[in-house]
């Protein structure tokens, strides 16, 4: 089958591999019908070592299940199913308590042998009952881009929200203009927040914010971005602010932008040894949480908004491609000339 | 009148001063029947930089109004009220919100010009009718010690607690055995964990961590203290951790020992720049809270537990002194061998 390989940064392939196929009796293999670039694929495009025998790359997918293992009970062939960038055994802890990304069994998809990537024609899925969400709808050219993003951004967006502690007549700042910052804003605006600051600078990906609910746009940077905000909400700052960076500037900027009391919901992958200002956000008594998103907790609560209209988070995807075309995909986000590459193997 | 003033590191005398005055329309002055030493004293007694005027010490107090400025409306003369660390107007959205220690006019006593110290005869009170709390109890010997852990520590070891999230049947762990980590056990019991790990290694103040409820003890330190609470938690680590410290080793043991999901509490004072470990903190979803803790918000809920003998912080208090001992009352906490010095004016 086809597939997506990084050998090292700025190399990125897609080959001929051996087909996916069920390796544990608690598998399922799924046809992939749509996957994606994530933001988060570009940190490797940037900076990753080689490495002779390459990465599996992608963790977003949704497709059609072709085999399931022995001991798999749930998911069945056929199923048209969401698969969430982490798997998880649904049975652990964690898994009860909505925490999948934390699963004593668990892992993320594209991330080494593991498990494979989903750029790719099929992938294999570990705890294929714990993982898969079963969709109530058949393939449908129209719902697939906002199905999509239950697999990562949407629930990721959502997890920022819900971590800044979003609430009805708050106050929210998104960090990142990128497709999780724009379903940050999706998510601010489903949760009720009164205000909702995006600070970016990308025309196209600003129109989005604004068409996602965005009530005011900082374009400026640093300092004069945080004095920006503070005039914008009194003086005090914002209740919430979703961190959809990662960087170590990102962090500063929303902890500086947070009110006395306020939270920051932090999604982007950390590219910070520590999180900076610990005596201002300590005297602001300023939350900090956040991680990977349990987007698998979140799909029962998101697909019906998805399914109804009410949200379109599948507008974040502004670019089709097959699947020899992923390379292109990667340098089109790389060089921010898309928001998010969606592939149609 | 005779008042408490830190001129460097270790040097701290009582001294006549002026007597304490109303200065604004909406002052009080009390007269201290209980004043005591804090934890955080000792970090200006350990290395405060040579000041010629010194600086007055002292932020908790319980006492008797003696006088009020022409527009103070609710606090009277002859009131018996505790003083919370910080004053605040009591009208501002952060005191609505019950974060009065972000207060837009308040500020904290003992910490310059703006407020007198409380381990003096007497102390000033900005914006009374915001600050005080009035109790519904005369002055009472026996009820004294516990009433005035409100000012600070009882109210302190609440915050850290509720910041961590303590639940019942939840697994806390408190970092510190000062006054503030032991009410911080009392805390923890007090809102249902079911474990309860201190880690301190002070026979008497563990002595008085399991009186007040601790079920397991941890006298190691750093990379052992850490591996002992893993074990003592199936491996897991704990849902809370109550951080009442304020060094980088305690902040990195706290996030090392909070399972996934889990929250830090912090209300020990800083003295890092930046929180450790940003990326095992993402990785965990973890949650990092703290600040300054309203106590004034919190005495409402307290104060039927101190007043029936539910909770008994006072017995933190393992030395009185009276005024002209404050000084020895110093050497003590700081050489370990009082838990916290009360005095007595």
């Amino acid at each position: 089958m086809r597939a997506t390989i990084m050998y090292r940064a700025g190399d990125v392939r897609v080959e001929n591999v051996p087909d996916a196929k069920l390796v544990n009796s608690t598998d399922a293999l799924v046809r992939v019908t749509r996957g994606c670039i994530c933001g988060s694929d570009l940190w490797p495009y940037k900076d990753m070592e080689p490495r002779p025998t390459g990465r599996a790359m992608g963790h977003e997918a949704i497709g059609v299940v072709e085999a399931v293992g022995n001991d798999v009970r749930k998911i069945k062939r056929g199923d048209f199913v969401v698969m969430p960038f982490a798997y998880s055994d649904g049975t652990c802890e964690f898994c009860h308590e909505g925490l999948q990304t934390a699963c004593v069994h668990g892992g993320f998809f594209g991330s080494g042998a593991e498990a494979g990537g989903a750029q790719a024609e099929a992938v294999r899925i570990p705890l294929a009952d714990g993982t898969l969400y079963v969709l109530p709808v058949r393939e449908d050219e129209a719902l697939m881009p906002g199905l999509l993003t239950l697999s990562d951004v949407m629930g990721t967006g959502h997890h920022a929200a819900v971590m800044a502690r979003v609430r009805p007549g708050g106050k929210a700042a998104v960090i990142g203009d990128g497709a999780v910052g724009l379903c940050g804003v999706i998510a601010a605006k489903r949760l009720g927040a009164e205000q909702i600051i995006i600070l970016g600078r990308h025309p196209d990906r600003i129109g989005l914010a604004k068409a996602f609910g965005a009530t005011d746009v900082v374009s400026e940077r640093d300092e004069e971005g945080i004095e920006r905000v503070r005039k914008l909400t009194g003086g005090l700052g914002v209740h919430s602010v979703l961190e959809c960076v990662g960087t170590a500037q990102a962090m500063l900027t929303s902890v500086s932008i947070a009110r006395p009391g306020g939270a920051v919901g932090r999604v982007g992958v950390p590219h910070y040894d520590a999180i900076p200002a610990a005596a201002q956000t300590f005297y602001h008594n300023l939350i900090i949480a956040g991680g990977p998103a349990p987007v698998r907790a979140y799909i029962d609560e998101l697909l019906p908004d998805v399914l109804e209209g009410r949200i379109q988070p599948g507008r974040v995807f502004d670019r089709v491609v097959g699947l020899d075309e992923v390379p292109a995909g990667y340098r089109a986000m790389d060089e921010r000339k898309a928001i998010k590459v969606m592939v149609k193997p």
